[in-house]
């Protein structure tokens, strides 16, 4: 339940008024240089804090490597152990929280499934869990098999409307201002994958990018390529018609969004996540507490008026996940 | 590659042009009597040349179970074997396309993949495997902890068009006219799933739902609740507020879906899967070669001219699998 | 539970009285041409009724292959199913046992583990069991990284007597003269497995031919090398010494039995696996029926007094699986 | 590869002179009571350096539990996350040996397996892995289910000889004195787990216990109740005759060691594990260097003369992750 992957593994632990999140990034081949500024600029990019659009919670979110690499950095093709301490928990912001169910959170369901929300799982619901992909994703972003293979992320809708970053940001400000939230959806292109990587039947490559994008807080929904748009074409306008250049086959269109048939056809990978909006909110919401009784919740707190947009460098790290073991793995049948 | 699920793990074999099709459905308990009109009532709903809307091949798709039953059908807590045998398969239908990458198919990937698609894996792309699932599918959903569970599925839209049966049935048979094909929409409502099913961080409930329905063939999106709405949507909008009435506490609305946290609710489960129109077309289109030369792909052969009306009793296989391997090994924890 | 392997995965099905036996191989890579005598001769190795000293019953065990191959049987990269029809069932055989727990057999287990032996799981504890084994391992001894390993089991001692085939057969017919059985020792040596085979930690290649061969019913005691006479040795006695011979290092002693640090080192892999007798005997013994009143056991049925007889070709065929496994997916870390 | 275990699973990394030992006990329930004493207790009784007879390394092994736990040590049913820093490594003491391959340690197999030892894999053979067990098995222990289960492991016979503690304490100094190292037998028996414990076919308990137990460094052989001594028996003198009283049937002798087909039977579980003598010496050895070279291998660094004795508690902990797996996840097919 704490492990994602096949050929290349990551385990991982954490909740985020604890001590430490951390992980096992298991699978690594050895010989592999990496270089930490790579992971601290992943980290970064998640972290909370960074301008007045998203939480003020201010960790340095410095990742130890505890294991899996010599002096130098090289990996020994050994197990990568790390762990991030926890420094800024304030936890007492929660505690009046802890006895109201919070709408659209897991605090509800968290008590139904483990019987009481504080004292079982509910902590590894925390955004914060995201931490430790996008560190097992840097590592991961350094493997030889990737080094051809860009994948960029991006938002691209915020409340349903499309635009420059920055017309993006007044969006999610003109929410903040009500103590409001908003969602949004990002796209993410990866090039270079090549011809050939996935598999079929119950290994689709899209199917695994759909349970790895959906396992994002607050992810709602997952399409490839032409993705829903397609359920409203004709066949005719779907075709991704073959051509072939100096021997290189290729499709003129590419509705498949790279991948047919679960594999890989050498063309950009593309595809879309939507993001509810946060759901805590800065003003008041009524809601009850664990007894039934109806009460008022009140707004405050430091969370993002905006998922998404701390979902980019998530969307980016679990797409290199996933990639990193398929094309590791691939070609297990070429005995 | 072959196997879905964890407590309850459906293996699956078969080429739609082989022998047989089958499977093991192994983590069955014992003492469950089993219908075999249930698994032939859902197998005659995904069976091609129902009416003239779907491919006219007319298998009779009917399983014989191998083991894990007594004489009077009770399970034996044993992997039940079932197979079905293939009797029409007139593969010389696809004789000319063996020689061609038909546009939207796994040809090309599959040639990628393993080197020769009629060699290699091709058959397994064919919707034909998806028998499997729905035999999978009509066992699990006799557990007892399914009893109360009602799973339907059915095509909300085709084409973008929403309507009647009727209305919507117009619309496949005019592009079977012009001999194209059209993408539809499938939502699946599961209702009496008790809140506390599923899981946090890499085993949410529809992360695992994603994976299963972008694992049924041309499937190209996966939303549950609000989905892609929600993604234009404000916090305040898509609250969800608890109510409390006897003591039950609901929602009073369910953009979420019935899913918070990876953790159902005890709401409905609503999710929607978008499928693209079928790939084969019945008329002539452009196309190249294995060795890149351009060639004319002429229309003919069985196909449905819109998958989503057959996926129907699919998604709903593929959403009992998922929900019978939760509820079996649910509350494992409580040790 | 009814799986074993990782890159190459078999799964079964089927009770001994059922309708069949059968199973699913997953992993195999295409282009392997698969010859039905080597499975056909594996599986009458192991088939009972073959001399006197073996069971009488005649089961023809000639399996069906139901999909992952070609017509002229080249293997497509799909998985194989096989089935094996039970023809010669006679279960009147076992009527009167049902009531009764058969001592040092499962009988009583599984109706702790699952409430009723006749109803669940009982089936699964039977020896046929093992012909899906031996099919299994009679294909995947085909792979081409298996062309240069051989694999050769054979009965040591019986009844703690060693010596030519005859003399241990005078052991065992003697023990079928007083109506009882005798256990056995099988010795396994594999030559051709080149160094760098196995994974360290818990993926120990020695582990995994241990719970492999403890899987073998009737199976008490596992070592490889010089095994529990190691532990009663000292260092400098037990010391594998390298030698270097054209560049080639080998060592010139085989203590370790070709695996050191869980990863094969060259040198032949060398192992031994226990038998007991068969706890079915020909002659009455006292035990106690479901209720707990002492009863007498009537002595008869049709079985083997020395499992460790037919354990020859199965302990071979779990060989296979575990080295196929681990060649097929070795080096994976050299990305 | 780093994983053990299915409902209960210790992921674990490190390398004996790295930063730090860890892992991640997953599967945990909340609610769990934790006691920091029995994990030091356990973690003393493998330390090194608690007398003569063992190495002279002097760590403190003190882990420090990252997540999973409440401040006052109750669990979450969230990953138990852990490290151990590694205080007193001494590298250099190992630098001439990097040159050479050592008699019967794994240099010579993880440079086939990884390319070079150094800089790959070589760390994760170390013995101090087991300190990652231990913890594991500490915490597992303390399990509801495990309350009245008592695992008892102690060493039986050193090279061969049996004896009262002094005497085999003996047997190993007599070993050092001559710069020789000693193999010896560990015993193990298991109280208290009810009868229906395991599964049939692959997931056999005593086929996943000699896993276990195989994958412990200098491990050579496993049986279980008679174990080989059943293979030079005959079934008469093998039969567990049933007896029952006041309605609870056991057995009257065990020469099946508490396990029949797979599954316990509510007697003793008793096993043996056969180790080999520790394979540094502290004498002068001949070998060869990497490139073949005859080369004289200097006797020294800090080693147990007898891995036996400092594998007792080991081979507890192991068998603690293998109960507790099976009595967590036990009976799941009663959905």
């Amino acid at each position: 339940m704490n492990t994602f992957g096949r050929n290349l593994r990551l385990t991982t632990f954490g909740e985020s008024h604890g001590k430490a999140m951390g992980g096992i990034l298991d699978g690594m081949p050895g010989g592999v240089k990496i270089d930490m500024d790579v992971i601290l600029r992943e980290t970064a990019r998640r972290r909370p804090g960074q301008n007045h659009l998203v939480t003020a919670r201010n960790e340095k979110d410095i990742p130890e490597l505890l294991s899996g690499l010599t002096d130098d950095m090289v990996t020994l093709g050994t197990p990568i152990g790390f762990i991030v301490r926890n420094t800024d928990q304030r936890s007492g912001d929660y505690g009046e929280m802890a006895e109201l169910y919070r709408p659209n959170h897991a605090d509800f369901t968290y008590d139904m499934r483990y019987g009481l929300h504080e004292a079982r799982g509910g902590g590894r619901a925390s955004a914060r869990e995201t931490l430790n992909w996008v560190i097992g994703g840097a590592i991961a972003r350094q493997l030889p098999c990737m080094k051809n293979v860009s994948i960029n992320a991006r938002v691209i809708t915020i409340g349903g409307i499309s635009g420059s970053p920055d017309e993006l940001a007044k969006v999610v400000e003109e929410a903040m201002t009500r103590g409001d939230s908003v969602g949004g959806v990002v796209e993410c292109v990866i090039d270079g994958v090549p011809a050939g990587i996935g598999n079929p039947v119950f290994g689709k490559l899209h199917a695994r990018l759909a349970q790895a994008m959906m396992s994002i807080n607050a992810a709602k929904g997952f399409e490839y390529g032409d993705g829903f748009a397609a359920a409203s074409a004709f066949g005719t306008e779907q075709a991704d018609i073959f051509s072939s250049e100096g021997g290189h086959i290729h499709t003129l269109t590419n509705h498949s969004g790279g991948i047919q048939g679960g594999i890989s056809n050498g063309m950009p990978i593309t595809f879309k996540v939507a993001f509810k909006p946060t759901p805590t909110l800065l003003r008041d919401i009524e809601t009850v507490d664990k007894v039934g009784n109806t009460r008022m919740l009140k707004g405050k707190g430091r969370h993002d008026p905006c998922v998404a947009l701390r979902a980019v460098p998530v969307v980016e790290a679990m797409a290199v996940l996933v990639l990193a073991d398929e094309m590791m793995g691939g070609y297990q049948d070429e005995a």
